[in-house]
């Protein structure tokens, strides 16, 4: 359904900022600030799971949207969906965490709007945040300037949030202490850039499809191929457990605190260093490498010495996930 | 509901752009251009009424709330929430309805997000969109601006939109040749505030809770007594017709494309001549008139003479209306 959805998107609202499909517009006023512009609904469930809820989750998506973009997030706006009979005591506490998550990245939450639904409908609350934020460095990032050569790295072990909400339904005989890695990430990429202003070709924050769908976004836009190594691949041990309980590759599972970097080759550990010296990067580890052929495809090495393409995730791998 | 859940944001996000709690927020970004920034949810049922469809809707709710706050609406996001198994045609039917209304508007979409919920959930379509405009006038609207005094217009007959989807939904055994009022109003907003740039107070959307919720708004944030004409206020026939069968009062019925204006006394008349030369306020009226005291407090002269307290809607009269 999504595919089919995406296309339908991209015909109708055709315009030169939506077909950039990256996660987030990028537009200048009156030749004056140039900033970045990104909604994302959220629609997770449970509305509560280890190491967050809806509400952390619906202001670090959009903050998270804005900083891969290397703007700055300031100003995020609220709409809330609320099933009818929803508990306010439940309401206060999504909306105190929103605050607390708000107030943690340093953006503000100035707009709002809130509409009821009847019983049945909502699953107690849907919320929807946009964002704006500005640019404060000269930087353009893009999978359109990725190259052969460059690096691929992620910012920590993969698949926390997908594992640990799938969890946290209860649906699954399986217990955890697993949380979700959900965290605002702008300090990680103000960070990153101070350390390689010139290296960073492309960011994006690998939510929903995980990794692998990431990756393989980047090699269609940018032509190129690229190459990762399993062993190299950085997973908890309880996530590579749950998973492999629940037939799920952690490629594909969803995170709310980790991105896919691509660098220039000369950047690769300098970016590192400044990676793992930030609270949120502390795992961060360099996975692959770009290639030039054959374009559009990305392949992985697997630990036991073959190699296998990564498709794009068809469907969704985990509803309500996020 | 509303009411206390309206007292949860306000205390937990507090901070000034919120608590001035217009319809958007506004700010200025390193000294250069002054934005506005709102957000609106449409959960409207039936999805396609008279007149328009949930996604014309969404698009004209959030360019009015750029609108009435004289800045020009530039850029939309749109946040779906999609019913599983949702008719493809239907999608593509309303994503049209946005594309034309966005052309229409002279905005655009230029970033959205997509999640996927269960069959029984969202009522096939949930839409969010945020919105951000820039102020290209030095102008201040707001309700603390109100004085003794000024004078009460709206751009034109009230009642329609909710009446519209109320006979659209079929429930009631009534036929109607009503049509939803909704339109874009940043054109017209335009127009007034060329014909009278200094004589405008305060405009305001009269969406949810209709005329009487804006005018009481209005009386409680400027602390002055709003003193309304009945017989001034225009209603189409067939919109007093259904009201009545209905039980409602068209001052409380949602408008999807008229605005409640207030004026100095003295730009009253080229404020009225401008709406009426425009397409979307050819049935402005004069509907009363600011008064100092009791702060506050809106009254209703009647046509049979009395006088009666306008109070605000307590809970939501009409559900699912926008």
């Amino acid at each position: 359904m999504h595919d089919l959805i995406e296309v339908v998107f991209l015909r109708a609202f055709d315009n030169p900022l939506l077909a950039a499909r990256e996660d987030q517009a990028i537009f200048q006023l009156d030749g004056a600030s140039r900033l970045a512009f990104t909604t994302d609904s959220s629609v997770v469930k449970p509305l509560f799971f280890p190491g967050g809820d809806i509400g952390k989750l619906a202001v670090h998506g959009t903050v998270n949207d804005l900083a891969v973009s290397g703007a700055e997030p300031l100003y995020l706006s609220a709409g809330f969906i609320l099933e009818e009979g929803l508990d306010l005591e439940i309401l206060e506490r999504i909306v105190a965490s929103m605050r607390d998550a708000a107030d943690a990245a340093g953006v503000r939450i100035v707009t709002g709007d809130t509409k009821v639904v009847e019983r049945g409908k909502a699953d107690g609350v849907y919320i929807n945040t946009a964002g704006v934020g500005v640019f404060r460095r000269e930087v353009e990032l893009s999978a359109t300037s990725i190259q052969a050569g460059d690096a691929v790295l992620v910012s920590g072990p993969i698949g926390d949030h997908g594992t640990a909400v799938l969890i946290a339904r209860g649906e699954l005989e399986l217990e955890s202490d697993l949380e979700s890695d959900t965290a605002p990430l702008h300090g990680l990429v103000g960070a990153l850039l101070d350390a390689v202003p010139e290296g960073v070709r492309a960011l994006r924050d690998a939510t929903r499809g995980g990794v692998a769908t990431v990756l393989v976004e980047m090699a269609l836009r940018s032509e190129t191929c690229m190459l990762l190594s399993e062993s190299s691949i950085p997973v908890r041990p309880e996530v590579r457990g749950a998973c492999e309980i629940l037939g799920l590759d952690p490629l594909y599972v969803a995170n709310e605190g980790k991105m896919v970097i691509v660098v220039a080759p000369e950047a690769a550990g300098p970016a590192l260093a400044a990676l793992r010296a930030h609270p949120f990067g502390q795992g961060a580890a360099r996975i692959g490498e770009v290639r030039s052929a054959p374009p559009g495809m990305v392949f992985l090495r697997t630990v036991t010495g073959g190699t296998r393409v990564v498709d794009m995730l068809a469907g969704e791998q985990l509803p309500r996930i996020c």
